[in-house]
């Protein structure tokens, strides 16, 4: 049995609860990140303290909590190696709902808990992720790391219906990103193209650092939109996150990317991630 | 102290905790219900169920709990006479965080409580509503009544630091809706015009029950998008929510909508609304 973190105490994880007046289960007021964990460490946490940082700012959550001990301890308290911590901020529990937070502030909700996983050899990297393109629906601040992902679920629930691993969102004939992860191709031309992150998708963490290993391993980087034609014309793809790290995309709405396997370049990056990580 | 309802408990409001893995709390995954009470019934019970099932159905959320048996002893445990009932539903607890849904279904979590407050004396009626114009920035799936809700919150937040009561959202030059209402307006030829349900906004049950009373008192009625220019022309500007049932907004951006007061036509519908509900 896992134990958690809520509010500055170290819990079974059937003893974590929050009062049904919760922001973030009546209004979705939470803010989350999810660090990978490799060789029983946690990864880029100076990325994600910054991040977090805004994505609080936006949602108006105040909450100074100094993570990286609470981390640390419950990776040796649940004896992790590899997947990965999460952990979630929220507006608080006031004694009732109400829209407006109220005006002498309560203290926001904070939890983590960890999550067993392979990321180094993750199941899905020899055969390929097959994905299925749905239209994008979401909000406006998609900038922000929060918890308001129902339509996140309902594309990938989507996805599993088609049998499929998962869905890319299209914004009119482009596409945005992942329902959990940067999307990325390496184009007809071998030019490696990704959404800006300024808006209109999550600036990732696994995006950031590993853009620059990509420009080491010598691929022309452009920072632009891609569309659905681009897309199908590319020669590779793959998407980026905590979750899955590096990860190829071999078929999108039953067509074939490239040979249909995983790309080289992805592969490559892949790996000089991994071994990032695990140095860094 | 109140006693509110969880998955099946009667329990004192401090004590209603829910896991932290709910789907509500790490997904947005919940859908709810306002109804008002007044006289000690709560009202529209058929138009709440019919919509309760249709945002179910949205966010592929599975529940039949029988609700009245349970609004009824909320009601009389907690001796409400007059305010609403608020309950909600959620994609429920699994034992860990994932985006896609158990195949092993878990059962849905499910809570309500009541708050007392004046619907029919309500301290805006007299003096009427000052709202703000913001930019539409919610998902796609508006006409679920889901709590997808941080957009809203952040609206009413940036009104209430502008000195105003409420925020009206806009799309394209068009108004969608309130933040927790639907918005309407009586144009300058004396029209209610008022943004349809179909798609992008939540289909209200003051709204839905509203509209046929209006027209009882010979008004006609345009049932499409109005846009910012025709609200400042406009004779008379009003909400409708279970929370405020027909309330006067007089005042958009700091500019007088008719002559600053509280409508003659929107007074009259809210005074026939307000009969109906008791006697409904």
């Amino acid at each position: 049995m896992r134990t958690v973190w809520l509010n500055g105490e170290f819990l079974p994880e059937h003893e974590a609860r929050v009062p049904i007046f919760d922001r973030a289960l009546t209004f979705g007021q939470g803010v989350y990140e999810v660090t990978p964990v490799i060789d029983g460490r946690f990864c880029n946490w100076p990325h994600h303290a910054a991040r977090l940082a805004q994505s609080k700012a936006q949602c108006r959550i105040s909450d100074d909590t100094d993570w990286p001990p609470i981390l640390d301890e419950l990776i040796r308290r649940n004896g992790l190696t590899e997947g990965r911590i999460y952990l979630q901020v929220t507006g608080g529990a006031p004694g009732d709902r109400d829209f407006l937070s109220p005006t002498d502030p309560v203290p926001p909700t904070r939890f983590a808990f960890t999550q067993a996983a392979a990321l180094v050899d993750h199941p899905k990297v020899h055969e390929g992720m097959r994905v299925i393109l749905h239209p994008e629906g979401r909000w406006a601040l998609r900038a922000a790391k929060t918890t308001q992902l129902l339509y996140a679920v309902l594309a990938k629930e989507a996805a599993r219906d088609a049998g499929a691993d998962d869905a890319w969102l299209v914004d009119q004939g482009m596409i945005t990103e992942g329902t959990s992860a940067n999307a990325h191709i390496i184009d007809s031309r071998g030019v490696l193209v990704s959404h800006p992150v300024e808006h209109g998708v999550l600036p990732g963490v696994t995006r950031l650092c590993a853009i620059p290993l990509a420009r080491e391993m010598g691929l022309p980087i452009e920072e632009r939109p891609f569309s659905v034609d681009e897309l199908f014309a590319a020669r590779e793809a793959f998407i980026s996150s905590a979750t899955t790290v590096i990860m190829p995309v071999v078929e999108v709405d039953g067509r074939k990317i490239g040979n249909g396997q995983p790309g080289s370049h992805t592969l490559e990056l892949r790996r000089r991630y991994i071994e990032r990580l695990r140095h860094a």
